[in-house]
C-alpha cells in the first residue's frame, strides 16, 4: 500500500503550510521538498489564515511557540478546518511546560486534526490533560517496548477514538492508529535520536502524505512513518567511519529525495494489530 | 567582467546586514561567508538601524515577516539610504498574502533599492500592485521561456526604469536589468528548486556583490546571478547516486567557497539584450 | 584532565536549555547532541523559567535578541541561579549596537554566570562597559597574539575576578581563565571563521561541559574549548579538494560525535599560565 501513497505525494506535489519552530524549520522545508511536496512557512496572525487558504495542508508544530505565533496557529487551524484541509499537530514538548501543555490541549479542542504525531510522553500528556515530560524526548518510563505494545496500541486507539484524529506515536516501535486499526511500525534507527528535529521532519512529511492522499489518512500517516524510518535505515548504511550526526541528517533527507515506491514497499515493516 | 566583480567581493569582504526569514537564514549566512563576505543578522527595531550603520550593505527578505520585524525593515532601509549603502529586496511570497504584497509595495515606496530580486510572479506582483502567487514558487503561467523572453526583458526593463532599481528575475532563464540594459543568464540547474532558500541565498549574495562593487550595480547583480547558477551546475556534477537535495545544498555553498574568478568568467552564460 | 570531563558529558547527558539566535540554533542543537547532551530551545517569557527548571544548565546567546526574548533571558537566568544551575553567556555582537551592549551588561549584573564566552572585542566591551565592535567578529586591533598574550591573560583573569565567572575568550589563541588561573589553548583552524556560529556552538558545548562537571567549571570550560578546536582540526583534515565551508560545518559536528576522551587528551594543546 505504501508505494501508491508515496507516489501520490510525488505526483500531486502538495503545498504545505507549516507554523513550526525555528530550530528545525530548515530541515522540515528540505524534507518536504525531498518527498516531492512544497513548503511555505508563515507564522504571523496577519497572514497565517490567508497562507493556509492557498495551501493544501497545514502542519502545526509547537516547538519554540510564543505569544506571537500561538494566535496564528489557531487562525490557521480554523481556516484549514473551514476549507477541509488536513491539519497535523506536533505537540513538541507538551508536558515540559504549562504553556506547551495548555496550548496543545486548546489546539486539540478548537482545531480538528487529521493526525497528531508525537512521542509517547507528549501523547500521554494530551490524553491525560497534564504531564511532566523532561525536555523534548520521551520519558524512559513511558517508552513502548514489545512487552507493553498491546497496552500501548489500546491506549493509542482509545485516544484516536476520543479525538477523531489519527494518532502517531513514534519511538523505537511506532504506533499509528485510528479508533479501529493500529499499525505497528518497526523501521528506523536509534541514531535518528542524535539529530535534532527528526520528529518535526516526520510531522511535516505526514502533512504532505495525508494532503496528497485525502481519503486515506490512516494509511498515509503510516506510510509517512514507514518512509521516515526507511530513510533512517538507508542513511545509517551510508555512514563512513568518521561520519556522525551531521552527515546522518543530510543522508536522511537525501534518502527521502531518492526513495521510490518499490523500495518503500519492500523495506516497510508495518504490522496491523 | 564577472571575474573582477567576484574578486572585489573576496578582497573587500563586505559586512552585510540581513533582515531575513528564519527558514533559510543559516544558509544565507554561510553563503555570504562562502563568497568572502561577512554576515550579521539583526531584526529588532531597537538595533536594526544601528547595525545597518556599521555594515556596508543591507539585505531585506520578507519571508516569515511579522509585525515585530516589519518596522525594523523600514528603519534599516531608511538608514541604509541615508548612508548611501546599497539595499537589496527579496519580496518572498509577494502575491501569496496581502501582508506580503502590501509590505513589499510599501518597502519599494519608502526605501530606495539598489536591486530587487525575485521570481517572475513576485516581481509581477510588485509591478502590478497585486498578485495571486501560490506559495513561494513562480506560477507556471508566469514562467519565462525562450518564446516569451523578449517580452519579459521589456517588462523587466520597464519596471527597473520605474523603480530606479536593478531588477533580477530568476528562473530557468534569469533576467537582470536596469532601465536600459538587460542581461539574460542561462546558468543554474533545475535541482536548485529542490533546496529551500536558493533564492534567499542569491539575494544575500547579490547584496555582497553590489556592496563590493559600488559603481557597477547592474553588472555586479548579474555576476551574482551567474555565480549562483555556476555553483548550482558545479554542485550537480558532484552528486553521487545516493545524494539528494541535502548534499546538493552543501555542494552549492562549497562551490561558492571554492569559486575563482576565472572559473566564473569561463562558465557564466550571460547575454546582453 | 580533558578525557574525564568529556566522558562525564557523554555519561550524564545533560539537558541544556538554550535561548539563542535563530541563525545558528540548529547547529547548536546538533552540536549538543554530538557531544552527548540534549538540547531544548524555549524563548517565550510564558515558559522560559519553567523550561530552565527541568534542565541541568542554561545557555544564553544574545544574537538576534529582541524585545520578546530579552525578558525571557532574565527570567531563565534568575531561575537557573535560584536552582544553582550553571549559566553560560554568549554576548554575540556586544559592542555592535547599544541594545546588545546594554543587554549583555544588564545580564552580567542581574544573573550570575558560570562562564562568559565571546571573542576579545565582545569581552572587552563587557569589561569596559562600552565598545565599538563591527559586526560579530573581533576587531583586528583587539586580536590576541603571542606578543600580547601575557597582557591578555592578565586582562581576562582580572575580568574573571571582577565578575566571578570563568571567562573564555576565543580566537586564534583562546584564553580560559578564572581569577587565579588562565589556560591558553592553541587548538582550532582558521577555517572555523568561515562557518557561521562556531562560537555559538562552542557556547552551547561549554554549557554541556560545565553542567556535567559541576565542581570543575574552569577546567570543564577549557575542555570544551579544546574539544571544539580539536574538532575544527579533524574536520579540516577530512576536506576534499571541492569541499568548502558547508562540508566543514558538517565535519566539525561529526568530529564531535566521534570524539573520544583519549583523542581529546592527545590533541588538546592547553597550557596553564
Amino acid at each position: 500500500m505504501h508505494k501508491e501513497l508515496l507516489e501520490n505525494v510525488r505526483a500531486c506535489r502538495p503545498l504545505i503550510h507549516s507554523i513550526t519552530n525555528y530550530v528545525t524549520v530548515n530541515d522540515c522545508a528540505n524534507m518536504l521538498l525531498a518527498c516531492g511536496a512544497s513548503p511555505i512557512m508563515a507564522d504571523d496572525i496577519g497572514e497565517a489564515a490567508e497562507i493556509t487558504a492557498v495551501c493544501g495542508g497545514l502542519n502545526i508544530n509547537i516547538g519554540t511557540l510564543n505569544e506571537r505565533t500561538i494566535p496564528a496557529m489557531f487562525a490557521a487551524g480554523r481556516q484549514a478546518n473551514a476549507l477541509r484541509h488536513p491539519v497535523v499537530l506536533d505537540p513538541v514538548g507538551a508536558g515540559a511546560s504549562g504553556l506547551r501543555t495548555r496550548t496543545a490541549l486548546r489546539l486539540t479542542e478548537e482545531v480538528r486534526f487529521a493526525v497528531i504525531r508525537g512521542n509517547i510522553s507528549e501523547i500521554k500528556t494530551l490524553a491525560q490533560g497534564r504531564g511532566t515530560t523532561k525536555g523534548v524526548d520521551a520519558d524512559p518510563v513511558d517508552v513502548v517496548t514489545e512487552d507493553t505494545l498491546d497496552a500501548a496500541c489500546a491506549f493509542v486507539k482509545a485516544f484516536a477514538a476520543k479525538t477523531g484524529a489519527v494518532i502517531a506515536v513514534t519511538g523505537a516501535i511506532d504506533i499509528v492508529a485510528d479508533g479501529q486499526t493500529a499499525y505497528c511500525i518497526r523501521n528506523g534507527h536509534p541514531m535518528m535520536g542524535s539529530v535534532t528535529g527528526t520528529g518535526c521532519q516526520l510531522s511535516a512529511l505526514t502533512a504532505a502524505f495525508v494532503t496528497a492522499n485525502p481519503k486515506e489518512t490512516l494509511r498515509a500517516a503510516a506510510a509517512a512513518v514507514c518512509a521516515m524510518g526507511v530513510c533512517g535505515e538507508i542513511a545509517e548504511k551510508r555512514l563512513g567511519a568518521q561520519d556522525g550526526n551531521a552527515a546522518y541528517r543530510n543522508n536522511m533527507i537525501d534518502a527521502m529525495y531518492r526513495l521510490d515506491g518499490d523500495t518503500l514497499e519492500r523495506l516497510a515493516k508495518c504490522e496491523e494489530r
